[in-house]
């Protein structure tokens, strides 16, 4: 191969590594990670959903406005000549701007595909720069809270298909919440930045919060308290609401009785779809993004939280040059696994842009593959068995090397949609050959000899170890039978068989 | 929703569009795209491959030297502070990285990818500046041509099994090619650039590749007569073969030789995979990509070539401000639908940046998907009967709401793993009702009735034209029944059922 010279002296000087929070994906964890993709994506399809896909990047003023204080988090393409274009931070943004365009009124959508943030990567948690979203939205008008009870089902059901049982439904609702700041005391122009201030309950202490609200935010301290009193409330969706009006206040606030009401029709909503046992109506969920407008929502686990010392851990963290935390695995929790809201105004934003008026409400769920995939890596007995290949079948020759003869059986393996490979050599080893195979974990090999070559025939022979050095499960045949008979084995090797990603996924 | 007061001024200021060569993906053309995805991933698992997934973007001095002029096309993204990275331009170079990166002694790998190029789109065409690649490579020292034409046979059967019959796979040595150069009195340093003239005659006359070699390429005139001559030669592989073998000066050119010994052993191995009738051996290929070490294809159909006015509608084409043709569709072809070739240099260039010495030989092919997709799209007939959601049973109320009862029974529906939705609204309308299960193109239906719930039964019906307004095929069942009878219809209004996914995809 020609190298150009001048290459070959740069060659040392540059690290063999993937840009800092990205990471290749291989072997079992890609067997793995497909088959959530797979669980989640069918689950989509039995709730009406069509799929979309969006360029990974967008025009830079698409994105402009819509994340608050994380817009600074939003990876930017070089201006190379052309129009100015960022990677897609989210799919809710990118799927607004595709209802606007297309003029949508209603569409039931499910999307699978990387998002980018430029934020500190804690990699054995699943947080990462580039990572990849699940999301299914709901756009279109419809009775208060259906579409919202039916997220909400598919959030219970997404992660229960995958062995996720131990998870917790934090529910809030944006209108409770901007009322409950209304009561308080909070401006009308303040209210997004308390806002973000209370979404840091989950990972710092009150006293960390209200500092924030008071000496970053400008609220006055007793402003603060009365907040801190309302967003310790948590419980039952119906204990909530039965706790919340006893409050003359919160009653004669006309946004919190709003949110109130629909959560009462969500509550039914979520007994007749049997899921009110995941589910805590819970004030001090926030959520940082600025486009909800209704019903807010996060599911958690054990792992999500940071562990109780991770201050001290983040003090002894390794630093890069530039002053920033490597890899911040150490003093960080999972996070939420999957999250979501209600967004009524997104879409209307853009509709404005398009020169036509109409606003279409929207309710989505964004699954946090992820972070998943690193719950689901813990089932560490079950992930050990799973094979990252398909081979159902090993073509081998004995005595002569029958490349060609190989070759032309394969064939019609394939042909008849059989996963099969041979040993790419001229002359084959016996041994080379068993071992190709049993690395592969294929359950059948079809063996061709010098007699059999003859005769036209070939020997079609179960592997495994029962089968080692015995004459059990083999058998002579014509080479015009060879697929009909290796049909034939497979389904004598795969008796009774649930497959090893399907107990993993079970956690069986 | 709060929306900042000063975003309201901007709003009407933007196009609402995708970047300029990308697009967004939906309804039937998603369902066509994923198919081909599902048909030439499960080929690959035929063939032993496993699958990986690398970030999109790779630290840009891994991409810098190894796609000679067209360099000029990769993206880059903004310095943020930290590493300089660059969207991936191809699959290849990414795979390379990850086989020198983890050591890899032998691997089958295959990626279905987006991959980005800043050239001149022409979108009707499938040639866009985000799409979708679709590779197989086999790394590893094996015997001769065995892997290369392995590689062959399944550029054959992914196009063959997605309908596409009519097309002709050319194929070129780079060693002959080389050896060709060098009898034609080009020089070593000269090579790269006259191959990337030659690359240019499946879109060129003769006279204009010359003048490209001549005026900008700086060869004397009777080199470049001499070039013209032999690139000429094209026909079956061993018609071919036997032309060049006539020649003395190429017989003499150890590299022609060594390319030539290296075409007759493939020779032999296209006819046991009996692929021999698609394949050309047409020394007028190049292929633009430095990398390229041994065998080149590329697989072309009748669609590949540009119109034969394609001068005069270029000069007729819109143009933006910036001069930059819009959209290059009228005046294109659609190019070749999958490419690939053998590339022996690339892993050692990686491996020597990570200390490690070793070079790992590799051959690969690539599918272009949209420009698959462009001609599998002009089967009009099918396309249109293709639904793009796969909803079967619709839940209906009669006469009265019966909201939650819905939701419940659904519920039963997704937990069996049958799709199913219901009318987002408190009070149903049976038209409407109907009207949604039309569109959706559901076969059956359950249906809630006031006298029915009162039994604890509901009715199940199959839907379609040979069954409205009678009562064939409806049957009233106890709702514990309901699953299994839903089961049973669906079984009946499926009889015999080839999909129209199917049928579109083998072009039926």
């Amino acid at each position: 191969m020609r190298k150009p010279k001048e290459k070959k002296a740069k060659k040392e000087q540059f690290q063999l590594k993937t840009p800092k929070g990205s990471k290749d994906w291989a072997d079992k964890d890609m067997v793995i990670r497909e088959a959530i993709f797979q669980s989640l994506s069918s689950m989509f399809k039995r709730h009406g959903g069509v799929t979309i896909d969006t360029p990974v990047f967008e025009l830079r003023e698409i994105l402009a406005g819509k994340y608050g204080e994380d817009s600074k988090l939003i990876y930017n393409l070089e201006d190379q000549g052309g129009e100015l274009t960022s990677l897609r931070y989210d799919l809710t943004v990118p799927f607004a701007r595709f209802v606007a365009m297309n003029n949508i009124q209603a569409i039931k959508r499910y999307h699978i595909a990387k998002v980018y943030r430029r934020d500190q990567p804690a990699m054995t948690k699943g947080r990462m720069r580039e990572f990849y979203q699940c999301d299914f939205d709901v756009a279109g008008t419809y009775d208060k809270m259906v579409p919202d009870a039916e997220i909400l089902c598919i959030l219970v059901e997404g992660l229960t298909n995958l062995g996720i049982q131990d998870f917790k439904i934090k529910l809030n609702h944006r209108k409770v919440l901007d009322g409950i700041f209304e009561v308080c005391g909070v401006k009308e122009e303040d209210v997004r930045k308390v806002s973000s201030a209370v979404d840091k309950m989950d990972k710092l202490p009150w006293a960390a919060v209200k500092k924030e609200m008071v000496v970053d935010k400008n609220q006055p301290e007793e402003v603060a308290d009365k907040i801190g009193e309302y967003v310790k409330l948590k419980g039952t969706v119906r204990e909530t609401i039965a706790e919340l009006k006893k409050d003359e206040l919160i009653l004669a606030n006309a946004s919190a009785a709003a949110g109130l009401e629909e959560m009462e029709i969500l509550a039914e909503y979520l007994e007749a779809f049997e899921i009110s046992p995941f589910v805590s109506f819970d004030l001090s969920l926030a959520r940082g993004l600025d486009y909800y407008t209704g019903l807010i929502y996060e599911a958690v686990t054990e792992a999500s939280s940071a562990p109780t010392n991770a201050d001290d851990l983040k003090k002894k963290a390794k630093k890069s040059k530039d002053g920033e935390v490597e890899d911040a695995s150490d003093f960080v929790g999972v996070g939420s696994i999957a999250a979501g809201g209600r967004y009524d105004g997104l879409v209307g934003m853009f509709a404005g842009a398009n020169g036509k008026k109409a606003s279409i409400p929207c309710v989505g769920i964004s699954f946090g593959v992820e972070r998943i995939f690193s719950l689901i890596k813990m089932r560490q007995q079950q992930a050990d068995k799973i094979r990252p290949t398909a081979t159902q079948v090993y073509v081998m020759a004995f005595g002569d090397g029958f490349l060609k003869e190989r070759m032309s059986i394969t064939k019609k393996l394939w042909a008849a949609g059989i996963e099969a490979e041979y040993l790419y050599k001229v002359k084959a080893n016996p041994r080379k050959q068993f071992e190709s195979a049993e690395k592969a974990g294929c359950p059948v090999a079809v063996i061709l000899g010098k007699d059999e070559q003859a005769n036209g025939q070939v020997k079609v022979k179960l592997l495994g170890p029962e089968f080692t050095d015995t004459e059990d499960g083999e058998v002579i045949v014509s080479i015009s039978d060879v697929v009909e008979t290796v049909k034939t084995k497979l389904a004598q090797a795969n008796v009774g068989g649930m497959n090893e990603i399907t107990r993993l996924l079970k956690g069986l």
